[in-house]
């Protein structure tokens, strides 16, 4: 798409159409394209840093609590995959397979990785032999394939990327808290970097990842209503131990099976990010992660006037390098031009300056969350662009968690559930005794799944009765209908 | 393999036989291991770390120069592969094909990519309209695939992990500045953080990339007198343009092909520095590349003294944070053994302290290369570190210069060369006119190709005949046997 169509096209409007929105606004943006390849995904240079942005916050909390990274293979061979029972049903319909190699066709077929629990088991059970190699804290950022059929960019595609943790523990115990330490450090990493209120908790049976004893995950809401599960964190218990053979050598002479776990967040949560943040004029990017945090438009007329912005631009320039990511649209473009596109591709703060700022010595800072105006003189720049940063993510995040709120709905009827996830959307937040067979009745007639039991429960046990089997509680469940 | 078996098992002597000693470091260092599939690796965290430490300074070179990172899809459709006739020859008998997925059989196979030209071409065809949407500078960090029948850890497997950088630009000048910038940024990545003396020139057309109209290299010695080909750049021309359609309307209102350039380098760097810096002991890393700058190895014996030192080992450990890499070895093995470990895996520098360094606040430094020591005074610790580091890493890079001076020969009788290929090894500089059967017929006889034709060339041009064909010399070349 040319500069000059995408200047004509223009954006859907969020509440007529909230999907078509999205769509139009990731391309738009340029943060993503669909590929010649069914369901893949190329992330363009304004979406990957992004993704960069996210990684190197992320990674740095991984290290933090003694995680290394490593790489494991792409592929894996089917014998691998058929090893844990629960495992391979999940994934066996979304596989790639490769069958032919080097011109001939393989013995095994081998399948592109949707994840690496059976590949990195099968390299646990040979570096682990004694609980002095234990824990094995291991993370590796890479793709993985599931073949899907129908696609959203970010949200669903054949091919994303991600981080996949895999962990190995001599105790259930230590397991336990490594999942749970690890669904905070995401819970964390949403909240502070991206902006976006999350309600961490324990996923049902029925919504469980393949083969694990128990999945976490943090559930957010996006801005038409529904869910989005932006990462979650699996406790494997012994299963994939005893199908790779982990063993160890116990401190008390016992040959033991190890406790693993394994988490992820993958690309998905750039969906999260433009969902969650967008308005009616495009994206707004949370400072924290935005690839340009302010983009300087120069303004002027005649061309003397030219030379005098640009050096002040330049000087900006030097003055905020290495403090604020900044961006310097020097193009052809018209002001009003500027300001649409950087609006539109979520820029949170835009500096513009002009002839007569220069000459009183200041600028303007326009906010990309309510187009409020700033004064500032140049001198103040340093300490005042960072400052405003920060508030405009602390309002992001405010925001983000009113609409939440304003959006969690709770009830004790189901009649008054349906009418809500049918009309209103947003989280329901129910009392539930935990049945499977209700939780699918309920999927079947009304989407809705419950999104997670969060780990905020009423003080002293939930009183009353399940609201759809009538049996008694045993917790609250927040229902919605998800991406 | 267990702690105890490692300490027992011998190295190979680099003397002896060069490859096994280098298979036998890459496991026991814990670099990197075979995968259960075949001709593929595990990168495992010690690798890894070198290969982030690489990765960062590298990219930082990149965003430098205006290139910004991105990411393109993991399958290519074989109609792509095919646009290209030189390319698709070059690379058909190493693809690997997705021929299932999602259950169903796939109307056309999809390649794992072996490097993305076409993938990305077919996207800039697309996103290049104007001469204002270029230059176009994107890199990605990725996994490839190329089916080999003999792998080597780091060297040649069948999955790789590399960088891939793809350039469009206006005019065929511009993409050979770019070309060569390139190189120019390998070559300084080498030699400045690597420690490696590289030599940069250009291939012969024997040897270039399949599709590229002109490929550039660096090309390093190897301890064993072998080379190793350590990063391309490739002028592609307007070979890819035409196959893929990157057409841009120039500011004269003609529509024109781009000319495309593509640069890479792999974790094929890792094994160049094992055989460039290793040495009978084991490893030795570049401290700038270093995952572990400095070893910390407590020294106590009595139970009294462990806690003296341990309480001394955690004060240097907070002045160091955030100015060198530490590690602190505080297993439970004696301190000859953690020597022996830490000398094997490559770590530049150790640190010793016991009671009586304590008592006396200095500990004692010993240097990876040399096992030279020092008595450093722990308050000058915090400067002479780093610079002890830095005197390491360019006694390293002059190590590696003088053992490839030499290993550099010269001669201008044919017989001569091929007695020095065939004893010596080494690079041999000769003078060549160019010529691929010649070239073919030498690599016939003796399995030395042209490394590569240097930029640095006798001043005045080249007198004399050429070392095969003696027909009037148009350069210099440098053969070898080569990785």
């Amino acid at each position: 798409m040319s500069q000059k169509e995408k200047f004509v096209e223009e954006l859907v409007d969020q509440e007529d159409d909230f999907s078509a929105w999205y769509n139009q606004i990731v391309r738009k943006a340029e943060l993503a394209d669909y590929a010649p390849v069914r369901g893949c995904m190329i992330i363009r240079p304004y979406g990957y840093a992004l993704w960069e942005h996210i990684q190197s916050l992320l990674d740095q909390r991984f290290k933090d609590t003694g995680v290394m990274n490593a790489y494991f293979p792409l592929l894996i061979p089917r014998s691998f995959l058929e090893k844990e029972a629960e495992h391979v049903e999940g994934f066996a319909p979304e596989l790639a397979w490769v069958t032919r190699g080097g011109g001939e066709e393989l013995e095994e077929p081998l399948a592109i990785r949707p994840t690496s629990e059976t590949i990195i088991g099968h390299s646990y059970s040979r570096w682990v032999q004694s609980y002095r190699d234990l824990p094995l804290l291991i993370n590796q950022w890479n793709n993985v394939m599931r073949w899907e059929k129908r696609t959203t960019l970010f949200l669903r595609t054949s091919e994303f990327l991600w981080q996949e943790g895999h962990t190995a523990h001599r105790t259930l115990e230590e397991a336990e808290e490594r999942t749970r330490m690890m669904l905070e450090v995401y819970r964390d990493f949403a909240e502070n970097e991206a902006a976006i209120p999350v309600i961490p908790g324990r996923k049902t049976e029925n919504e469980k990842f393949a083969g694990a004893l128990r999945t976490y995950s943090i559930e957010a809401l996006m801005g038409d209503g529904k869910a989005l599960q932006s990462a979650t964190s699996h406790n494997l218990g012994q299963n994939f131990a005893k199908s790779f053979d982990i063993q160890f050598l116990d401190a008390d002479g016992e040959r033991k099976y190890c406790a693993t776990t394994s988490w992820g967040l993958s690309t998905r949560m750039i969906g999260g990010i433009i969902m969650v943040h967008g308005d009616p004029s495009g994206l707004i990017l949370p400072p924290r992660l935005a690839p340009f945090q302010v983009v300087i438009v120069p303004i002027w007329r005649k061309d003397q006037d030219r030379a005098v912005v640009f050096e002040a631009v330049e000087r900006l320039q030097k003055m905020l390098k290495g403090k604020v990511r900044v961006k310097v649209d020097d193009s052809d473009n018209t002001p009003g031009w500027k300001y649409n596109e950087w609006e539109m591709r979520g820029v949170p703060l835009r500096l513009e300056i002009g002839p007569r700022d220069v000459q009183n010595n200041n600028v303007v800072l326009v906010s990309r969350l309510d187009r409020s105006k700033e004064f500032v003189s140049i001198d103040n720049l340093e300490t005042r662009l960072p400052e405003k940063l920060d508030e405009i993510q602390k309002a992001l995040y405010q925001r983000a968690l009113e609409h939440r709120e304003k959006n969690t709905h709770y009830t004790e009827d189901y009649e008054e559930f349906k009418r809500i996830i049918a009309e209103k959307r947003g989280f329901v937040r129910v009392k539930w005794a935990e049945d499977s067979a209700a939780e699918q009745a309920i999927k079947d007639e009304t989407k809705a799944t419950i999104r997670v039991i969060p780990f905020d429960q009423p003080e002293g046990g939930v009183k009353g009765k399940c609201i759809y089997t009538g049996k008694p509680a045993t917790c609250e469940a927040i229902f919605a209908r998800a991406y």
